[in-house]
């Protein structure tokens, strides 16, 4: 079985980084939450000058037997269409990969459809869409090992190609609902707190998103071991975002998360891995009832409050220029001293 | 006595924008507000494709009389080493518009120090240091109306340099004093909601300056007009950034409305302009207690929430990549009908 060696950032550079951050020409704490950025980074790579290497998103895309259950107003094909549109470079997440120079890897991790290879998607299906989880398990055991090792191995690749900050990004049609269910798994909220509109659900579809997944609930029978409870009712693209996090963290990357399904998955990385929360920057609160809740329970401060819910990765690629701004603060930034400047307030 | 022909925008485009908005690939809505950035940008340009030129971040500097009554704990020479320091790129605004491609504009507005013009500094100077406001008004009728004039004055120059969206910041010892006594004067707002902490008062410090400014405000014997009670208790470098506001919004221009004392600013040219919210774009909402309050006042809903507050035009400056996706998300998403995709929610 798949598992990932996670350790915190060694914390006995924070004097030095608080110190340093202190004394730089602005009233003390005056960068507000771009100086809490700055300590983060700067612990996470062990240096009082932090670098931000090739970003890129890592867009994981993939079906989902839930959807069956009409839990979602688009179609299925919305899934493999949209991934063609990004790689036409004309959806919501090209534009902004454009504007702040982020390479975009996409990766199926379980599409329903023959998808062109070659033209760039990364091939990493696992199968054609996960199980309806209504009658049974989305995933099998070696589907879900499997998952967590490509998104890992996708995460090694960035790391070759020189890339110190990731974000990720899904598409898949009907994922809210595994991120309903593993939210409600994991954190205990009641399951109608962790219910929402998805991409554009009524107060009736909402009800009946509800008793579907009530009823997935009932009907499981497994071991209530978290890996048991993930695959039963997780997502391809999920466990694979879940796997890509934990190898990011492993390598001490930073990991821009970005809306409710992929702060899910860093919901359930954290429950394997406690050690990942660390390396984790909260992008946004999105617009999909449950994030601010899921967001509370993980005490993330989320950075952006937009009311964002397109998914895509583009939340966090949204909130990388403040990333960005506090490792240029740090860099940049001149000392009271060294700007001969009476210290104020 | 100067005035200005601020006209709305012409709304009869905003039905053709929300048809290109709802019709990009992504559901309707998802955006959140980016999408109502794209409208207003739209609106303010008054096209379906609006282009976002030669951003500049103009910089307004003075000294100010109400800081004899020790309403701040930095000394006033932190203003002109201040300006010094932004000469030589080592603050906070120098690397946020390095970052984002800002051009700055430093403004001496009315700084009590020989400054070295011949390195860049706009000389404006219209007193070195506005008046104690306690005792009398702090800027005269002359003086009110030379610094409107004077900041409209920079921004017909940022226009004839090619730019078509403008922040403001400022840099002033003492200056959220005239802010907090504006607001309560033109919100209605009790005094004590309207002041705060400033660069870093204490509990005591704070009573002083409510003491303080409770006393100017005793003490006022003017007409009691707007332009009156603007100029009785003004900052130099303010009532030239609100004739630079209403000049950019003359002109058609979008304006980036920075921290506390800006959003101040824009609350009385407001008042002597209604017209000149449309072309307002509320960058942050910032730690200084009145800002909130304010923001509330003026109906405004910022971008970003990052307890900035080091003034500078630092917020705006951050905030300038959000209204860049807004536009880029108009001109480079693709349509659901060009890229053949099922349309979905």
């Amino acid at each position: 079985m798949k598992t990932f060696d996670v350790t915190r950032p060694d914390e006995r550079l924070r004097p030095l980084l608080m110190d340093k951050i202190d004394n730089l020409t602005k009233p003390k704490g005056s960068l507000g939450r771009l100086e809490e950025l700055a300590l983060q980074v700067g612990l996470v790579q062990q240096s009082l000058t932090p670098v931000l290497r090739c970003p890129q998103n890592v867009l994981f895309a993939a079906d989902h037997g839930i959807a069956e259950e009409g839990v979602s107003r688009s179609p299925r094909e919305v899934t493999w269409q949209q991934l063609l549109n990004f790689l036409d470079g004309g959806a919501g997440i090209n534009f902004l990969c454009r504007q702040h120079g982020f390479r975009l890897k996409l990766v199926d991790a379980g599409v329903d459809h023959d998808l062109p290879y070659e033209r760039g998607i990364i091939d990493m299906k696992v199968r054609r869409g996960s199980r309806n989880f209504v009658h049974g398990p989305a995933l099998t055991e070696e589907e879900y090992d499997l998952c967590l090792e490509r998104g890992a191995e996708v995460v090694r690749q960035c790391a070759a190609e020189g890339s110190n900050v990731l974000s990720f990004g899904e598409m898949g049609i009907g994922n809210t609902s595994p991120s309903s269910v593993w939210m409600h798994l994991f954190t205990g909220l009641p399951l109608e707190q962790c219910i929402g509109a998805g991409s554009g659900l009524d107060p009736s579809g909402i009800r009946h998103k509800h008793e579907v997944l009530r009823r997935a609930l009932d009907n499981y029978r497994g071991d209530g071991s978290t890996a048991d409870l993930v695959r039963h009712f997780g997502g391809l693209e999920m466990v694979m975002a879940v796997g890509a996090m934990l190898q990011a963290a492993e390598l001490k990357m930073l990991i821009l998360v970005d809306g409710f399904i992929m702060t899910s998955c860093m919901l359930v990385a954290s429950r394997l891995c406690p050690e990942v929360l660390p390396y984790a920057v909260f992008a946004h609160c999105g617009d999909e009832a449950g994030h601010r809740l899921l967001l509370d329970y993980l005490q993330a401060r989320p950075l952006l409050h937009l009311g964002l819910r397109l998914g895509e990765g583009t939340g966090a690629v949204c909130a990388y220029p403040l990333v960005d701004s506090a490792v240029r603060m740090l860099n940049e930034m001149d000392s009271f001293a060294h700007a001969e400047i009476t210290k104020y307030f």
